[in-house]
């Protein structure tokens, strides 16, 4: 076995779900994720915790889906108190063939989600954690070889964690204490104003500690308001079945006035005019994971990439805002993202650059 | 997909478990059994039952069972609950290495299983079936390739079950309305009689509406008792590692009283000398299943050859026994089959002749 799948199963274990002794722990193994499965069962073993696997299979999915008639139990009880009684779900996400649930009816689908919503919620009321193996279908997927796809996933999975979220500790600070984020590129003409007064950021440290569910992580989010000016997102991502490219929005009043894209324009309008909330930002996020090194059109990699900011239309979090104050409401929540990583380039809170060309100024490579 | 996949799913879940719309069916899923899965999966779709599979890794259960410092939970809740809120339970078995869990620790594997004593008690409330999925690892056990492995397997799964169970209860009727049993080989000088008078004899028809939890199965078996004579168990079968051939046994009031073996005395004196109970018989057991044409010391098939009698030293089953009434009380329960296919061999009840040279008197073969 690839030792670092050892290493990745230590990390899930240990950093991300904090499991302890006695802990009933579900482990939902993808076609896919054997050998990482074999290998969270050590960790498993060594804690004391109680282990029940679970197959997750989509192509088991797709026979159940195709051949039901349609009529869905509501939450079945025997699920359904698996994961009442559960403390920790890990999810081993290992895709064999990402199209293999292709020709299922997609109403067939929601209803079958719909019909499972209270054992989803149970779920997620666990100390969760969501990761990734690497599978050939992944590679595919990300245009690489595999053996090139497991060095950059072990590269952003197997991370100094602590000094990671240590760093992000540093930036949530700032983002806290500050009232306005000025983000510019001279190379596209981005030059954008938000507020974040009286806004909380989350440290997403790939740990239940932080209230950070997935392996890997490494950002920073909050929730902007009143956003004015002009951005570009110059890294390619596939929305809806369509890689957009160059989205180019501009911002009055903290509303999108004007957008344009040379790909997928119409997916980009699509999404502004879902709703009232879908113009306004729901999310503004700084990805810190220097160990993600190329963008691979998956959004679970491509956010957290270091020297990348991400904006999401649509939905903000709670977990940014102050208790009892609602933020932008929207049926969806599209992240777009843009490079920071070139000459002219600044992200500025409250006049102070924290951000120059894509190096933050604590990093060794900044001079200020 | 090998058409003959689908018919097995097929024939588990119509004939064997009886899925009926709304039922939470629990499938366990074994390493080498995916293709099985699938097929099994969308006929709980097609019957409208409600789906949990699990993942069953002798990989996992090793690597969790070694890490361990051997202290277990008992019966945690998370899974009990699953369990006592299943209606069935079909458990998909397909090693891909027999040896997987060689090397745990036995008393670590046996302090693991007592601890979960009720949970196994649970699954065993459920209409539980258990079956085979043909792997390349249970066909090199078998000392057969992969396809005649699986053709073998098929064969004697893939029955007119309907046919066979009620040819099943001829032989039951029989049982249950006779007295003595006359076994009897020129070849070897077996010959041996036993009491059945006052037994039930159970149709084992690989369905859970006969309280048959094995598919494939095919034999009929009741509780014998006051044995006399002698018998030779032809058929090979390894029991504790040891592959034991010839195995002889002399009775004299029901009891063991000299025995002999070309291969594995010792295993077969070990086994004899356990306790008072493994010196008597405990069942008697008749192979009906003409799909299986050979053996391959596997007992699950091997015991249910249409043509071969197993005997098993030790615990009787309570099914066979009057109600308050006590059966042959062991630790052990260790079949031994003789094969009654050649010339000059008699399975006698009450005088009269149902099986002779291998053929009963009902399959057109048989001239009485």
């Amino acid at each position: 076995m690839d030792p670092r799948v050892r290493e990745h199963a230590e990390t899930l274990v240990g950093w991300s779900a904090r499991i302890e002794a006695g802990d009933d722990v579900v482990v939902l193994v993808d076609e896919g994720a054997h050998d990482l499965a074999v290998a969270v069962a050590e960790q498993l073993g060594e804690c004391g915790a109680n282990l029940h696997a679970t197959y997750s299979s989509p192509e088991m999915n797709r026979a159940y889906l195709r051949a039901h008639e349609g009529e869905f139990d509501e939450n079945p009880q025997f699920e359904h108190a698996l994961y009442e009684h559960a403390d920790s779900v890990l999810a081993l996400r290992a895709k064999r063939n990402t199209s293999a649930e292709a020709d299922v009816p997609g109403d067939k689908q929601q209803a079958y989600t719909k019909s499972r919503l209270e054992i989803r919620e149970a779920r997620m009321d666990t100390d969760w954690v969501s990761t990734i193996h690497p599978t050939r279908a992944l590679a595919q997927q990300a245009g690489m070889s595999y053996e090139a796809y497991c060095d950059f996933v072990y590269d952003a999975i197997l991370r100094d964690w602590e000094a990671l979220a240590e760093e992000m500790a540093t930036l949530k600070t700032i983002l806290d204490e500050g009232r306005e984020v000025h983000l510019s590129k001279e190379s596209d003409g981005t030059d954008l104003t938000m507020s974040i007064e009286d806004r909380t950021a989350v440290n997403s440290a790939a740990s239940v500690v932080y209230d950070s569910h997935n392996l890997p992580s490494g950002e920073v989010f909050t929730a902007p308001t009143a956003t004015e000016g002009e951005v570009t997102f110059d890294v390619p991502m596939t929305v809806r079945g369509t890689q957009l490219r160059d989205v180019r929005l501009v911002f009055e009043d903290g509303e999108v006035v004007d957008w344009e894209a040379t790909q997928g324009e119409d997916v980009v309008s699509a999404i502004i005019e879902t709703d009232e909330g879908s113009r306004r930002l729901g999310e503004l996020g700084i990805g810190m994971n220097r160990g993600i090194d190329r963008i691979t059109d998956q959004i679970l990699f491509d956010e957290k990439m270091g020297g990348t900011v991400h904006l999401a239309l649509g939905r903000a979090y709670d977990a940014n805002l102050p208790d009892g104050v609602g933020g932008n409401d929207s049926a969806v929540h599209v992240d777009l993202i843009t490079d920071m990583r070139m000459e002219g380039t600044r992200f500025e809170v409250d006049g102070d650059v924290i951000q120059r060309d894509g190096i933050f100024r604590w990093e060794d490579e900044f001079e200020q």
